[in-house]
């Protein structure tokens, strides 16, 4: 009796209590930012519309701001910054703004700290006049961060109404120090899925992220509000992390570059964690969603031009050897590309299809061998390596995820049943299973290691995903990115093409796609293709992204 | 019945099964290279005797082969090798000869294949000669090898009985590959104990390995054929493999220097192993014994030329970053070293505190900046970390290397009790134990991390043992060499000073030994230190180690 009073209290006070934060957090936008009514009229996960062009029409931003948030990548940004072209405040500024603006279309962020932003940015601008030298790298430059980077005095209950209880970070997370010590502003952290395991980020503190091309789609996750908050141009660069897609499945489905490097190179250490300390198996990832691939290349090799070691003991403590970018390396390079179309289990839609057909011709008309991967591999090792993870993801008996949930009374998201494999809905781990999963995960990763050398590949071409960004609720397993978390291979989400129901329509098959393929719902949905690389070869992955980028535009 | 039936089959086949195999060995060995029985009388694991003059005087090896395996190290070897100097044909004989007689005295040998070493080095000639060029790096180098080591062709028992019934290795291991596809040329494989988790070469295959040193002290283990063979100059260099200090214990207790790379640095697959497929946690790793520094520092660089993820899926595949060694930095490097002298549950021995002192004493004198981390470290934090291993390496429920043991009715040998916690023995793992290991080794990893930055450390000298070599079967818990396992830093051991009563008299406390400490018994045996570095950070480890020992050469 006692116990479910207790629980009727905890019922009707989690909706209070997320009713209230959310209504703060909505009031530290400054009313200037806020939307007029009727930007917002139609906005909601039922919509059809895209919302990518509000920014631009809504009147908040200046010229100047639009321009800043819209013609410069990091790269180019951070040129401006170091010559004193453009301030830290002013770019800060411009991307606070649009952020605020995408947090009222698609419910993109977390927790926001303008104030603070501006006052560090501030810092920057005094730095640079004085000293007459950047901070670092990253001298006064907004990123992003998804709600789960440690930043001191910042809550980070990532969508666990439990953890709204936990004191606000007393520090800042291992990656967050060395932004800061580079000279990044962080200004907003982004929106993620209840227990961080689906790809739809939803949860009862902060609600449902949308995709801002179209919002009735996901906006993918766990990174999603990384992603929407990209697409809508709110970030100049973010960073999310991988477990099973969690940053390639936003950045594909909101349209915008994503690197899951190697797991260990950027430090991962400060965050805060759904899961059970002292996890094993296939690991999470820190890593960049960006605009870019040079972007991507930049904040690698800027974030380990940093000591990283010594504010994480768990990094592989390399440095970034850099390589040459195609403009430096002419039109030479050509590629040994392997391409996987589709596990059949799980065949890949028509715009999916179509995207792959399109990108394979392109680079072999480029110069670039591609081969078929499907002769050479065992018929089911995408199952097979998704089942080997999520069977992992499994192996915690005290299922700290679901208790994370269950202590506050809070229901379960629609899109937590999605993401389990049946097999283990009742799974019972035992030491022996850890045993089996890392025999296994070694036979996959070994046949992909001879797969490399007998066929000399430089990066294998797959889908990131069977479909494109589909309704909320509707991702499911995602097996195509699971797989370069099983093998450990760095590997990107390179946006090309969108779903088009007349161009699409040759590329039907008579199949059962999982989920529904239904045309006029996807209608104009990004496309891309994922690029996967040899493990701690990041630093090659990324200029052969680029290679295959400049072929894919030509 | 019928079990104990089968059992007493068993136990008198086990013995004259390994009494011939054993026969068989003692028969490939050439008649001229066998010893005149006056150098064999009084050997054997009760010999006070030192056997390391033998080759000297024995006869077997002529004058210039005496001066190819006494005078020359791996980098000047190669260098006359490659200049033709010396043809590998001459070099492998004399090892191969020299190892002959390393094997009559210590019994540190397991398999050899000298005829097929010597058709490869005539081939390492005639590819000199024919292309005036090298193989590679390692161009007609004879090295010797654990016998964990496939080698395509060759047994690989590692010393179990059950183990025989295997067929020969149908190929070469990972390393192996390597090393043949740099030039060197293979022609031994080396003790180890039974199980490959004691401190005792001593298995009942191949019996005991004794220290050349004194033949009643161990030689060390798990690669302690390896540590006596390198003592004897029966090996310009070998390799090892390291879980809990199976490579610097048999270095230490040798008298020769030893590496442990951080984990996947150097490929580990293609191992025979005792244990069960798919462990985790504190893992082994393959690392160089050697005669000086600076062929430690060849050893990785060249292996590190390959690309080694072709052959080993497992392996952290980046380069060797190669530093400047002293010879090129001159004096001007000047170290800060933390020193950690002793748990005080594992007190160390006279002579081991007397080198310890001995070698802080020289470095500050050289100018080098030592402190004590005693008070910044917990005081338990060696045997925690200990425990940890040693947890770890009993996870398996179904005690495979056990059942390896049981399957042919062979005895455990006697070194296998000493070498367990008691924690352990009737320990049942759960997956929450798992779980429980990470967390605790992941903190104490954390508080060397902060130490090295808090400190500004380039590394740490240590004991690699409380005590010098101690007589067979009495080693125990290798607690100072197991930390930098659970660390996962590479560390070296150093030879440095030998055991001398008069000299240690003074540092005697009265402390409870364990094991004992027996002066006339351990008279005259190698002492040394142990030099731990940052994980993957093997490169700074070795140059640091090179200007430590021209430190305590002065």
């Amino acid at each position: 009796m006692h116990e479910e009073m207790d629980s009727t209290l905890q019922t009707n006070s989690w909706q209070i209590r997320t009713q209230r934060y959310r209504d703060a957090a909505a009031a530290k936008i400054p009313e200037a930012w806020r939307l007029h009514k009727k930007f917002t009229e139609d906005v909601g996960p039922a919509s059809q519309r895209s919302v990518l062009d509000i920014p631009y029409k809504c009147g908040i931003l200046t010229e100047r701001e639009l321009d800043i948030t819209e013609n410069y990548d990091v790269v180019a940004l951070l040129e401006q910054l170091a010559e004193g072209a453009m301030s830290s405040e002013e770019v800060t500024t411009a991307f606070c703004k649009r952020a605020a603006i995408a947090q009222q279309l698609t419910n993109c962020l977390t927790e926001t700290f303008f104030d603070q932003a501006l006052e560090r940015a501030k810092e920057c601008d005094a730095y640079l006049a004085k000293e007459k030298k950047t901070i670092g790298p990253l001298h006064g430059l907004p990123i992003s961060l998804k709600d789960s980077f440690n930043v001191k005095g910042i809550p980070s209950s990532i969508g666990f109404v439990s953890f709204l209880d936990h004191p606000v970070a007393e520090d800042d997370g291992a990656l967050p120090q060395i932004l800061l010590a580079l000279g990044t502003v962080l200004y907003v952290k982004t929106n993620i899925p209840q227990s961080l395991m689906t790809a739809d980020s939803d949860n009862n503190v902060f609600g449902r992220c949308l995709n801002p091309n179209k919002l009735l789609l996901t906006a993918g996750g766990s990174s999603g509000g990384e992603g929407a908050l990209l697409a809508m141009k709110g970030s100049p660069i973010g960073v999310g992390t991988d477990i099973a897609g969690s940053i390639r499945i936003p950045s594909y489905v909101n349209g915008t570059y994503g690197l899951k490097p190697t797991c260990r190179r950027i430090p991962y250490a400060g965050q805060k964690g759904p899961a059970r300390p002292g996890g094993f198996g296939v690991m999470p990832c820190a890593g960049p969603l960006a605009r870019s691939v040079r972007d991507i290349e930049y904040f690698m090799r800027a974030v380990l031009s940093f000591d990283v070691w010594t504010v994480d003991e768990a990094v592989i403590a390399v440095p970034w050897r850099q390589q040459k970018l195609p403009a430096a390396i002419g039109e030479s390079k050509k590629l040994t590309l392997g391409f996987i179309l589709e596990d059949p289990k799980y065949p890949v839609h028509p715009p999916v299809l179509r995207t792959l057909k399109t990108a394979l011709a392109k680079l072999e008309a480029a110069g670039h061998t591609v081969i078929d991967l499907a002769p050479h591999l065992p018929p089911d090792i995408i199952v097979d390596a998704t089942e080997n993870a999520f069977t992992n993801f499994a192996m915690d008996p005290a299922k700290t995820s679901l208790a994370h949930i269950a202590r506050s009374g809070e229901p379960i998201v629609p899109s937590i049943p999605t993401a389990l494999l049946p097999e283990t809905k009742h799974f019972q781990p035992s030491v022996d299973d850890v045993f089996r999963l890392n025999v296994e995960r070694a036979k996959i990763c070994s046949i992909f290691r001879k797969l490399y050398v007998e066929q000399k590949l430089d990066a294998i071409v797959l889908p990131i995903y069977q479909a494109t960004a589909v309704a909320h609720d509707h991702y499911g397993i995602p097996v195509y990115t699971t797989l370069a978390n099983v093998l450990d291979h760095p590997a990107m989400s390179l946006p090309y093409l969108k779903a088009d129901k007349s161009l699409d329509a040759e590329y039907r098959r008579d199949v059962s796609y999982i989920p529904a393929y239904v045309p006029d719902e996807v209608e104009g949905a990004p496309c891309g293709i994922q690029l996967m690389g040899r493990p701690m070869r990041d630093e090659e992955l990324v200029v052969n992204a680029q290679v295959v980028v400049d072929a894919l535009q030509k």
